[in-house]
């Protein structure tokens, strides 16, 4: 293994010369290969301290009765940047040394960050960033695998009416709200009420499956709203980062990404149908290990990097790739293959998503915080009752918890964080306001967990479906080794 | 999710300033943040790849009864340097155009080379690689998990011996063949005879595992020696390294070795074996999912990054990990989770491995590969008999296959590529001596797991242990889906 140079490489200052022959494959350029085996270290203990965090988190909030997400998201708020700066991102501090575990890794190779720790920093940063976008991916190809496309296509209609009013309404309201009430100018008030409009499809997603939700009427109506909210939010997104620039909006952008994902969203579900027999025709005649899960990952990572180079989303190709899979008669196999995967890796996702989460701008201490917080206690109310209304809107679903499906939209996640990088970028938003979009995706996004357990726990009106027999990855409230 | 940003700054240029605030978390340098989305789909398209080479090289070599991890090797030649370039790392070439995916990204994002296309490439290896290291450590954890810690101690003296002399002899051997038969100085022969001591303990333990043959007596005898052959190869090279650099040996620094891995191997399994009751019962009070998976990757991930933290391998430290949970009373339940993260991250080892090969110098249409080819043919001779004679010198073991243990420590692997890396940086080696070695690894690495397969299927000494359940993990030949 290339590891164990490193120690020859760190005890033998200067030990290769900068002159290196073709003949040495993974050598050719030493400086980066010396750090390599650093760089894997840092990822190792990464991982020891992602992995403490999410159990200890999840442990502890299984233990009072709240969603163990949520138990990751604060567990990795405290190892994060707002904390225990154990997990943090070059991006947020710049160097080597507001990591503390960079430092670590420092102090035991004596590299010092300007022999190239910072470069292991940006490596391990760059590891761990990617395991993050592969747990969301996994997370949502088993929503996928666990959703049943008939009855997504059953529900599609609320779907779609819970989708489109979950945007409107809280744009509406925030945008004439900020105007109205706090004079905000019009292109900034727009922009925050752009904001408000995403919905985190992946806490969501994960706190319905740990509620053994998922296959239930409301379960279904929120992941379809929730995945086209995210299209919706691409749009948005699209129109008014174009606003903020230019004062226009790009028409022809708006029709390509609409198009683009209609286009992708039916045709990968019609195509992947046709050719799933031959799939799992060429799966049953494999002989070597792990076939199945194999192929499967193929089939996802293609319609994920499609979605990606197409402008949309990995996470929306992953979930097109599980409901398709989702039909097949491997699916149960699958099903039982795929859940150590995401264990292992989803965690590093919410992890990292507590970890980015700078929570310093909710001190009410800080004088500088409080313009935004008074805008922030405006937005998050938007945010909560634009979410909740949209519940009450389904049709021809009598006797279904309406309440649920509003609350099922709140959180707004790293969706809402992105709209307010670009409005800071792009330098429309205020400081007040964009700390105040920050507090209210914080609050939207840590709330909802707890009150979407709430409102399914309180509701006495088992759903049709409820009883089904959910695949025991979704369980994960059971006692025990499982 | 932060990749359905790069549809947006992709479209429009130039569209954030260099300024920004802190409010904006991962985007704080612009520059890293927008290629972000870049690297995860080249990562996305990387392991497509990599699975596609894996899985196709390893079912043409189960219908043909060959291995399949050398199936998977070859896929990772064939879709590395030496063939379709579409998975190759920065050092080996140095721009993005070198490889395939590179150019495709660059294609759909229009991002150019000099943009920023080489970042996206180094970050997409660094991820690469690292998850390949993340695979040898996660094979080495479940070989751990499947060995026997009584078995390896009853037959640790053989292990010993074993190793011990399949260093001697390769060493003697070809040190002295180099300097009498082809004349060549005593530091560079010195050197290439280091070279042939190494055993690649990933291919011989995975072949192992797929013969169903890792918990025989031979089995576990092979993999006793490779783990010490492991130690002493890091002993050897800190020695012929220091020798290469000033012609002295550091005592110091070997001393330290020695005690530093008898402290680890021995403290960690008598320490690990004291606190294991404790972990199992933290563990059987857990309720959230995947809290055996985790515990245990946490228990692995540490010992792992102490082991590379003093200079060993993480290997090594994943290897005493899992044999620590093998007398657990979870790891029944743990081998049916982990063996689904091992089918996803061991293949991307081996065909890294193929990947970073460069065959080329096989070559012998090309007139500069010859003089190399012919003392490799030497070095060939002396690596394959040098090790087979190891399993005739196991005493106290009567009925055993003896050409079996000698076989199963023949490939040199990726560890015999360090010590042709090393030498070419220091200069000692000629360019001929320096392909020989590599040759040699090429073909012992290749010849070994078909060899294996072939002494132990010739064979009709059953193992005493050899009708044991194995666990279904490491049964690599069941057809249909598992």
């Amino acid at each position: 293994m290339v590891d164990w140079m490193s120690g020859l490489i760190g005890t033998v200052p200067g030990f290769f010369p900068d002159c290196l022959t073709m003949a040495l494959p993974w050598l050719a350029e030493v400086s980066e290969a010396e750090l390599e085996p650093l760089v894997l270290a840092s990822v190792l203990l990464s991982l020891i301290v992602v992995y403490l965090a999410a159990k200890i988190g999840g442990e502890l909030c299984a233990r009072v009765n709240l969603p163990p997400v949520l138990g990751e998201l604060i567990g990795g708020v405290v190892v994060g940047v707002s904390a225990l700066h154990l997990v943090v991102f070059p991006g947020e501090g710049g160097t080597a040394t507001d990591s503390l575990l960079m430092q670590l890794v420092g102090w035991v190779s004596g590299l010092q960050p300007e022999d190239g720790l910072l470069r292991v920093f940006r490596g391990e940063s760059e590891v761990i960033s990617v395991l993050a976008e592969l747990g969301v991916i996994i997370l949502l190809f088993e929503i996928g695998l666990e959703s049943d496309l008939k009855e997504l296509i059953r529900v599609g209609p609320q779907a779609a009416v819970v989708a489109v009013v979950g945007v409107a309404v809280p744009f509406a309201a925030g945008t004439a709200g900020l105007i109205g009430l706090f004079g905000v100018g019009t292109i900034p008030a727009v922009f925050a009420g752009a904001a408000l409009t995403a919905t985190s499809i992946g806490i969501t997603a994960k706190v319905l499956a740990e509620l053994q939700k998922l296959s239930s009427t409301e379960g279904q109506i929120i992941i379809g709203a929730a995945v086209l909210d995210d299209v919706l939010g691409i749009i948005v997104l699209a129109v008014v980062a174009s606003l903020a620039k230019t004062g226009e909006i790009e028409i022809l952008n708006v029709v390509y990404l609409v198009i683009g994902a209609g286009v992708f969203l039916i045709g990968s579900i019609f195509v992947g149908r046709l050719l799933s027999p031959y799939f799992v025709a060429v799966v049953n005649k494999m002989r070597t290990r792990g076939q199945v899960l194999i192929s499967s990952l193929i089939f996802a990572f293609i319609l994920s990097y499609i979605a990606a180079a197409i402008q949309l989303e990995a996470i929306l190709g992953a979930f097109a790739a599980g409901l398709i899979l989702a039909e097949t008669s491997t699916h149960k196999e699958l099903e039982k293959q795929i859940s150590p995967v995401a264990d292992m890796l989803v965690p590093i996702f919410f992890i990292v998503v507590g970890a980015r989460t700078d929570i310093s701008v909710l001190n009410p201490l800080d004088p500088a915080n409080r313009p935004g917080l008074i805008i922030a206690s405006f937005l998050v109310v938007v945010a909560i009752v634009g979410k909740v209304v949209t519940g009450f809107v389904v049709f021809g679903q009598p006797g279904i918890n309406r309440l649920a499906v509003g609350v099922g939209m709140i959180p707004r996640g790293e969706v809402g964080l992105v709209f307010a990088g670009v409005g800071a970028a792009s330098g429309v938003l205020s400081d007040a306001l964009d700390a105040a979009i920050i507090v209210m995706v914080i609050l939207t996004t840590f709330l909802a967990p707890p009150l979407l357990r709430l409102v399914f726990q309180d509701a006495d009106t088992p759903s049709p479906t409820e009883e089904e027999a959910l695949p025991a990855s979704t369980a994960s409230q059971t006692s025990g080794p499982e």
